[in-house]
């Protein structure tokens, strides 16, 4: 899954010496053994020990502070985050045929013709063979570039524009039901999820639409608010914060501006906050559980 | 506990429009209101939503990140951490009178002439009184100014230099077991400890001892060693972790080097190491259960 040659060529067009690596959780298996072949080749490497969720989580700056020439980023690709030091986005690609599995769904695609395909960026090959198969099979199939992800079809956890609006179902290749729920949450369209792990197809409901609707209600009554900011560089947002926190004190509220590294529940456990409003990403506003409050995205302000 | 108009003050002196404020888990209840406190005197006010464990827990790199110009760090002193920002440390001091405590532990301190005082910030009064107080019972009081914390008598998680080795006995004066534990693992003298919650005074054992001995003679055996580095302005040594690196290879093991925000066992989980080597905070060291494998420190590293 890693061209470990690949990845050192990568780094000696940068004359790097020193190299800070981050690595999500699904490659970390892969992690030392990599480290181990850089050293080998004279290059000192200091592993980041944090998770790694996206291009969003770069931690440029503690690459900056250990004095490293480079970050070696495995597993997402470039979403145009501006740092001092030099990013190789290494991309890892997974090789997928997913003809046998839409073959046997065929029926269940059968009512739409222009379908919108959307993937992962590990799993972009996968989505060529999805499109020749059913283009074959008549479909339109629609795929456009999206804004922030880098490749047509492909999605992000903060960035679905890859969805043509003109398709009539949205078809989404890949593993685990993060990015197809992110999808189903912002469409009234169906939304299939072919998960490569199980080999099966099915379709995903928008489970989160009427809880957050009724987290709207309820913070109409609440007055002590918490403004999530991130400080990780793609998802950092202040003046979005300062602008949410004038937006609720002009609606009689009170809000405090809450800053973190990673957002976790048990961080804000302890002020006495009614609800909270997420400017970091957007995709923990999902998160309802986890934080026992609800936890209302930036557009939802102006619902209240 | 919180005198807000000295803070503002403190602020005041600095021209400082826009606060970065970092707060210990204790004073978290407080936070909210002071920040509105803060608002509604014209500053601007992030609250970094991190814990706070001490004053090398600094976040000066994510203030300047937000443009701030002040950093308010309340409940530590200061030990000396340079930065771009200017920092206001504003120490909580808590008015606590050991005297009655002592009278009743009267007994268990008679066998020792010579005591070393010690406590932390916030109950530094209390070492006065207590001085006081033994001194008039026949006691000699040895107290010193230590390496890294700023007033005799004073303990940090990192420095226990204001404990006086040619003393009898040690008595630590404060809140939880994290420090007279710290205390105890450094020394073979009696450890007192005169826990101001329950009021009672207590000798310390010695616990981590042993289990840090067994760590060391398994570690012997062991290939695969991460060294934890943490990014933490006071914490930060990655200079030391390349050293234990080499000194570790040249025993023939191999060594990682892996870089943290905050340092959690289920982080390095997946990476298959065997034993890790401690060169951030010391005190992680003692945290032996939590990661389930060995922890060593730093100068553990040339007993293997």
């Amino acid at each position: 899954m890693l061209n470990k040659l690949k990845i050192l060529k990568e780094i000696k067009k940068h004359k790097a010496k020193k190299i800070f690596l981050q690595i999500p959780e699904g490659l970390k298996t892969k992690a030392l053994d990599l480290v181990g072949f850089l050293e080998k080749n004279g290059l000192t490497v200091y592993l980041s020990a944090e998770t790694c969720y996206g291009a969003c989580d770069l931690r440029n700056r503690e690459a900056e502070v250990l004095g490293c020439d480079l970050i070696l980023h495995l597993g997402h690709s470039d979403m145009g985050i501006k740092t001092n030091i030099p990013v190789v986005y290494y991309e890892v690609r997974i090789n997928y045929n997913p003809v046998p599995v839409l073959k046997k769904y065929t029926d269940l695609l059968k009512p739409y013709e222009k379908i919108s395909l959307l993937t992962t960026v590990q799993f972009l090959s996968a989505l060529e063979k999805a499109k020749e198969f059913l283009e074959k099979q008549g479909k339109t199939i629609l795929m456009k570039k999206p804004n922030k992800a880098k490749y047509p079809g492909q999605v992000l956890g903060c960035d679905y524009s890859a969805a043509v609006e003109k398709a009539d179902c949205f078809l989404f290749i890949g593993s685990g039901e993060f990015h197809p729920l992110g999808l189903a949450e912002r469409t009234e369209k169906p939304v299939f999820f072919l998960d490569v792990e199980k080999g099966v197809i099915k379709r995903m409901e928008n489970r989160l639409y009427r809880i957050k609707f009724a987290g709207i209600e309820k913070c109409k009554e609440m007055k002590r608010f918490g403004i999530l900011v991130s400080v990780k560089p793609g998802q950092f947002n202040p003046n979005l914060a300062e602008r949410i926190k004038k937006a609720l004190e002009s609606k009689g509220k009170r809000a405090w501006v809450l800053v973190f590294d990673e957002i976790t529940p048990e961080k804000i456990m302890g002020l006495g906050l009614e609800c909270l409003v997420n400017c970091a990403c957007p995709r923990i506003t999902e998160d309802v559980g986890l934080f026992k409050k609800p936890v209302l995205g930036p557009e939802d302000v102006k619902k209240l």
